[in-house]
């Protein structure tokens, strides 16, 4: 049998801890964190050096076997659940998490180094790794390469993609490409780490990954702002960033959302003692000799008053974080609330408002009793955009039939837009048919052929993406 | 006859000016602008919009007739130049050359837009183009995408990469890509932009780029500062940017070539009134409302005088620009002063004054009679490094048996320290071989595939880099 032979061939030349065979140590991951998608997987490898994945690959091809390379498991679109026909094995980088090096300016971190212990370690050198996001306390960093995660300071610092400087992977074959040395000019060919990113692992296993640090956080301060509608919150950000390039965060929020979080979440309350159709949460961080950031928005916010409802600045911290829990609350808060589609989508930023107000409406008419909101990034062009069931839909309304009308229906118009279906979250298993169905023909054709042409055995991260 | 059907083809489809037959008329773009090589092509495309490039890529595939794409024809490695053989034809984006949208962030330019016009639009928008070379005047913005360019302001903002927002390409089957809508995040699957960017239109062609602009450029001011030698020099770049994050250049030079530029070229002198062994050349270029860069570089300067024999600072663009002269004026001056072999080299950064001190020492022993020394952008790890033939050798010695030996030697120990044989000019014809001997075969065995997949009928600029 070919799984007994591909067994037989990783017991010969890994160490027995990296292989685990019993179903009760396996069974926590073959299901994602949500709950969303469930696999099989009749073991779980779990490497701890570069060598013994590329083992595990060459043992992969020669047997056909699958190889689902798992990270923290916080995937949002099935990106890291094994298919449940049993075809593929989970490859855990949990144990591939050592911080090679670390300094003021770059670390050089395995996969399975998780995103917290990044940032910690970032502190103790006084810097700062500028990539955050919820699941800082499982993701790994290679699984928020492969996926060319986004997060909170993107408006800022970009994306994971900007974030990698070199990498360490293992290609078909088992062939290890290795660019951790930093080159900051190398142009021989096309770079392999840009294809590698975002490509959700389905061309190599990434195993290690040079990250850079920026200088650490002087002083972090936020503001909450009501505006009448997204267009003027899409001019508030304008005038900041004409302003400063201290603005980090930009989070739009409509007022049904707070209400969901002020209505779900204990110990909540309105940052705003007025009422607000919208809501926008602005944090700037400047460095220690610039102006503090309280001051700098107090300024900043004052001269643009005709496009604010109302403002509140917070004084310390403490506040900083109550109204940062607010926006992160949202997504549970909208879970309590009831079933709803969700779509991380992305369009051209000056289309954003326009979106939110037009084709929310136009949704909720095809779709008599839904009701269509977004929030978040408006700076990065990228929200969450929710489409809740009608009164008294059972809670896998998402996936039924009407849900995925619905959903097929807000990605049709993303794409009439110039958007994207996927901003942040990838593709996974849950967005590979709209991908197929809605991608333009030059880049499925491109897709496909990349995927044959580096992954020839067809083993990394089988039935994902394309 | 196979290229008279591709004619007969491409007669039907295009208007009579994108076909050019005139022998007289091709010949200036069959030889490279250094005159290193030279190709055959029975006739030159033209095309003036993107839908005439897919008609173009559409009868190559169907006739099997390669396309050499053109921009400036400013390569340094005969990356434009067809083959001898006339199996190919050029592909001249020239008439590419409209600037579709242009704002103070970002520029929408077609792939034959030259580099100089697109600088000077910028200006006409109080913005600027981050990126800037010697060929400003005939590269193409396609043309730098292809080869991700670099300069002199790629330590402050990054090579051609990092200046692309989105991009037009027509792929194999004539398919056109197009992110030309500049979405800050869009995760489905692999970024064809990235692919693309150092591919040297090998995978297909570029019609199109979104380009981002940066505010315009305050005030500039140079400095230039005789060092002990190229350990100094690195110490006091690390001094400067822990200070200020407005250095956009910091050229290293050696005596040796400074004093070939004060010998044959003319109206030169000698920045200094003292002898150092090393010089560097520092750019600084600050907003409106910050401390002057004369200010700033006297001040910064001050602090670091352990480092330095001694220093001038430009006090007018007038001066400054008679600084950059000297250093533009290098590569001029080398040929002037005999035959060497010239190697565009990068190295980790903290490895590049060991390498021109010791490395260059190894070289002229090896190779008695040599003279090797290196000059660039010491804060990119990227160097010129010049091995000079020995008293008397014919002016063709670089491409003679002992020529081949030294660059053969040099990429050896390049490759042994972590660096890059190709840092800036890419690979083409020139390096081709060398990338195949020395390139790991994680590298090598990706990019033939992707190279195979990306061009299944072989006819995107043939016989360049794999």
């Amino acid at each position: 049998m070919t799984l007994a032979a591909f067994c037989a061939a990783l017991a010969d030349q890994l160490p027995a801890n990296a292989i685990v065979t019993d179903p009760g140590d396996i069974a926590p991951w073959l299901t994602d964190w949500r709950g969303r998608w469930t696999g099989t997987s009749p073991l779980l490898l779990q490497p701890s050096t570069t060598e013994e994945v590329a083992v595990i690959v060459r043992a992969a091809e020669a047997h056909g076997v699958g190889l689902v390379p798992q990270g923290g498991n916080s995937s949002m679109v099935g990106g890291a659940t094994p298919p449940a026909d049993g075809s593929a094995v989970l490859l855990s980088l949990r144990r591939l998490n050592r911080l090679r090096s670390l300094d003021s300016d770059h670390a050089v971190a395995e996969a399975g180094v998780i995103l917290d212990t990044l940032q910690q370690a970032a502190a103790g050198e006084g810097a700062r790794f500028p990539l955050d996001l919820g699941a800082r306390g499982s993701a790994t960093v290679g699984g928020l390469a492969a996926t060319n995660a986004g997060g909170t300071q993107v408006l800022r610092f970009g994306t994971m993609r900007a974030q990698v400087l070199g990498m360490e992977s293992v290609l078909s074959g088992g062939l290890v490409h290795d660019s951790l040395g930093g080159l900051k000019k190398d142009n021989r060919g096309v770079s392999l780490d840009h294809l590698l990113i975002g490509a959700e692992g389905t061309l190599g296993i990434i195993t290690a990954l040079r990250l850079r640090l920026v200088p650490g956080a002087g002083q972090r301060g936020a503001a909450w702002v009501g505006v009448a509608n997204p267009h003027h919150a899409l001019a508030l950000l304008r005038c900041l960033e004409a302003a400063t390039d201290t603005i980090e965060g930009f989070e739009l929020i409509p007022d049904v959302s707070l209400t969901r979080v002020l209505e779900h979440i204990p110990q909540t309350r309105a940052p705003l003692t007025t009422n607000a159709p919208w809501h926008v949460l602005i944090e700037a961080v400047t460095g220690a000799a610039e102006e503090p950031p309280q001051q700098l928005l107090e300024r900043l916010l004052g001269e643009s008053t005709d496009l604010l409802t109302d403002a509140v600045i917070a004084q310390s911290d403490a506040q900083t974080e109550a109204l940062w829990r607010l926006r992160h609350s949202i997504s549970e808060a909208e879970r309590a609330a009831g079933p709803a589609a969700q779509h991380d989508i992305s369009l051209p930023i000056d289309r954003v408002p326009g979106f939110l107000l037009d084709e929310a409406r136009l949704i909720e008419r095809r779709f008599p009793g839904t009701k269509a909101s977004g929030y978040g990034h408006l700076g990065d062009g990228n929200v969450h955009f929710h489409v809740r069931a009608p009164a008294g839909a059972p809670p896998g309304w998402a996936d039924s039939a009407e849900g995925k009308a619905v959903s097929a229906f807000v990605h049709d118009l993303v794409t009439a837009a110039g958007g994207s279906i996927s901003a942040e979250h990838g593709i996974g298993q849950m967005k590979k048919d709209e991908l197929a169905r809605l991608a333009p023909p030059a880049r499925m054709q491109a897709l496909r052929a990349i995927k044959a042409a580096m992954d020839p055995h067809g083993v990394f991260n089988p039935g994902k993406l394309v």
